[in-house]
C-alpha cells in the first residue's frame, strides 16, 4: 500500500495530533497513532485517555489500510524530510518512508495495540469556532491548577436553549464568558483545564460540531474529531457570589492598569501572595507595594463613578494581571466595599466577559 | 545624588551584567551590583568569582558616590519601567527609582558587602574582536560539559608572537580555530568555557584590549571590562593527535551534510552513542543508521579524492552535526583510514577553522 501525501500539511497534522498522544506512558499502546488509509485520505488517531483525537488529511491512496506506528518518532521523521512530498510505502512489518534523497524504514505496531476509538458521525449541536475559541480562551486561566475538589480544574460550559456560557474558578478568583447564542445542545458540563487548551488549539474560525454523548463531548471542526471526557462533581453555584451593589467603580485602559500592577507588585513579597494594595479617592488610583527589596508606587488617573466613597483594598498581583489578560481597551473595575467581597472587572469592548477577584484579606 | 540615564541602555546593561552576578548564592554579598557615579557617567560592576564585569554608561549625573544593590531586583524594576527615562536618587538607605508616573524606593545595601574587583587601566594587547568573537564562538562547542579532568572543560587561547588560536577539546572531538596574527602578548592560558560564553556576549566589531595578569586575562571592550579567571592544568598536546596523512577525502555543501546526519540519526540508538555510519564509495556517501524504531538511509552525491578506496566508518551523529555548525558554503571531510584514527572537517570557505571526530570504534 502506496500513499503520497504533502511534507507540510502531514508535519503540521502529526505536530498536533502528537501534542495529545503521549511520549511515554506505563500503557505503551497509548503512545501509538493508528493510520487508517481509504481513497483519497489518511486518518491518524490517538489518546490520552482524557482527549481523543482523529484527523483526517486528503492523501494520494488507494485501497484501505490499517496500521500504528510511534506517534512521536513517525513525528520527528516526518518534520526532518528533506522534499516537498512524502511518500509512505506499507509494508508487512515496515512504513517506508521516502523524501528527496532520504528513506527511513519504521518498524510498524499491531493496530490492535493502539486504543480503540469512536467518534460520533451525528452531531446534535453546533456553534461558531471564534466565539468558542473566545469563551474559553478567555476563562482558562481561573480554573485551578491542583486543588483538592477536582472541579476546580475544570471548566463549566453552560450548554443551554437560551445561551451557551464558560466558567472557571479555583475559588480565588473567577472568569466566565457569557455568549447569547445556543448550540442546540441542553446541558451543562465540566471539561478538564488541560483538555479545553488542546481543543483551542484545534477550534478556530468556522463551524465546530458538537456532540454529546456517555459522558464525554465530542466536537468535530475542520478535519479534526475530539472526544474530550467530561468531569464527574458538582460545579459550584458561582453566581450566588458575584456581588451586585458596587459603591464605587473606576474606568482606565486595561494595558495601563495591568502593566501598572506587574510593575509595582516586582517590589511585593512572593512569600506573601505577591499583594499589592490599591488606594482609590477623588479619581486616582494608587498602586503601592512593598516587600524585603523596597516599595514602590504607581499613581494614574481613572474615570471614577461613585466618588463619596474611598476604597483601600489589597489583591494578589498575579490574579489581578491574570483578569486583565482577556481584556483589550477600556476594563470598568468594580469594588463592592467590603474587604471580603469580590471586586468585578468587566471588558467594555466585550460585554460577554466577567472576571471576579477577591481580595486580600488585611487586618 | 541625582542620576538620570536612558532606561533602554541601563536596561540592556544590566541584562549583560546580570547574567554573571548571581540571583542566589550561598555568599549573599555576590548577588550585589556595585553602582560608581562619577561626573557623567555610571559604573555597575559585580562578580560570579569566575568573570568579574564592570560596565560603563554615560548618564547625567554630577559628583561621586558608591553604592550597592541586589542585582536583579534593581534590573527586573528597570525593564519594567513606563517611561523612556530613569530617575535615580541615592538617599542614605534607598535608591529612588522614579520614571513616568512609577517610583520604587530600593533598599541600598552596604557597598563593603559586594565583592572588591579591580580592573586594569593599562593594556598590553589587542585584537579585532569581530576575529575574537568567530575563533572562540566556533570551538567552543567542542568542550567537555563534564568531565574528570578539568581542563577539558576550558578553552585553550594561545596568545604568540606568531599566532593566535582558540583550541577545545573533550578527548572525543577537538575544534581549532587558527588566525595568523597576534595579540602582542606572548602566553598560552585556559579560559572556562562558561567564562569564554559571557565573554562572547560583550564582544563584538571594534578593537578588544587585553591584560594578562595574575591568573587572570582581562579584556576591555565598548564600555565593557572582564576579567576571566584562568584555569590550572596542562591543556593535552593536541597536535600530536591530529592525522597527517588521508586516503581519502570528500567535499560537499555543510548544510547537506549536517542536515542528512541530523535526519538519519532520528532512528540511531540514543543509548549507543546516536551512532550513525558513514560509507564512502565511488563519489557518493550513504549515511546510515539503525535502533529500536527502525533504520533509515541517505544518500549524497560528493566529490571523491582517493577513490581507490572506499570508507566504512561509525561516528557520534551529535559529534559530526556540532562539527559543521560554525561552518557554511563546503566542507572538507577527511578520512585517516583507520577506525581508530580521528577524521578531519575543513571550512573550504574559512581556512582558520579545524574540527576533528574521532570515529566510534565498532566491532
Amino acid at each position: 500500500m502506496k500513499v503520497l501525501v504533502p511534507k507540510k500539511s502531514l508535519a503540521d497534522t502529526l505536530a498536533r495530533v502528537e501534542r495529545i498522544v503521549p511520549n511515554r506512558s506505563s500503557n505503551p499502546g497509548l503512545s501509538l497513532l493508528r493510520i487508517d488509509v481509504t481513497d483519497g485520505a489518511m486518518e491518524l488517531s490517538g489518546s490520552n485517555m482524557d482527549v481523543d483525537i482523529r484527523a483526517k488529511l486528503p492523501a494520494d491512496a488507494s485501497g484501505n489500510g490499517t496500521y500504528a506506528v510511534t506517534a512521536h518518532v513517525f513525528g520527528q521523521v516526518v518534520r526532518a524530510l528533506p522534499g516537498d512530498e512524502v511518500a509512505l510505502d506499507f509494508g508487512e512489518n515496515e512504513m517506508q518512508i521516502s523524501s528527496g534523497s532520504y528513506t527511513t524504514k519504521l518498524q510498524l505496531m499491531s493496530p490492535g495495540s493502539a486504543p480503540v476509538l469512536s467518534f460520533p458521525s451525528d452531531h446534535a449541536g453546533s456553534i461558531d469556532g471564534a466565539l468558542l475559541a473566545r469563551a474559553l480562551g478567555a476563562v482558562r486561566y481561573a480554573a485551578a491548577v491542583a486543588d483538592f475538589q477536582a472541579v476546580f480544574r475544570g471548566v463549566k460550559i453552560e450548554l443551554r436553549d437560551s445561551h451557551t456560557r464558560a466558567v472557571a474558578t479555583d475559588g480565588f478568583r473567577l472568569a466566565y464568558y457569557h455568549l447569547e447564542t445556543s448550540t442546540g445542545l441542553d446541558a451543562d458540563v465540566i471539561v478538564p483545564a488541560r483538555s479545553v487548551e488542546e481543543l483551542l488549539r484545534v477550534v478556530d474560525d468556522g463551524e465546530v460540531k458538537l456532540q454529546l454523548d456517555d459522558g464525554q463531548l465530542s466536537v468535530e471542526h475542520d478535519g479534526y474529531a475530539l472526544n474530550l471526557k467530561l468531569m464527574d462533581g458538582t460545579f459550584p453555584d458561582y453566581e450566588r457570589v458575584i456581588p451586585t451593589a458596587f459603591p464605587v467603580s473606576i474606568t482606565l485602559p486595561a494595558h495601563r492598569l495591568s502593566e501598572a500592577v506587574a510593575r509595582v507588585a516586582l517590589m511585593a513579597d512572593k512569600s506573601a501572595n505577591n499583594r499589592v494594595d490599591l488606594f482609590v479617592k477623588d479619581g486616582q488610583l494608587q498602586i503601592t507595594a512593598e516587600g524585603g527589596f523596597g516599595r514602590s508606587l504607581e499613581a494614574i488617573d481613572v474615570m471614577q463613578e461613585g466618588t463619596d466613597s474611598e476604597i483601600r483594598l489589597a489583591y494578589n498581583s498575579k490574579y489581578l494581571v491574570d483578569a486583565l489578560a482577556p481584556t483589550a481597551g477600556d476594563v470598568r473595575l468594580r469594588f463592592s466595599g467590603s474587604n471580603s467581597s469580590p471586586s468585578v472587572v468587566n471588558d467594555l469592548g466585550d460585554p460577554g466577559y466577567l472576571a471576579m477577584v477577591v481580595p486580600l484579606r488585611t487586618t
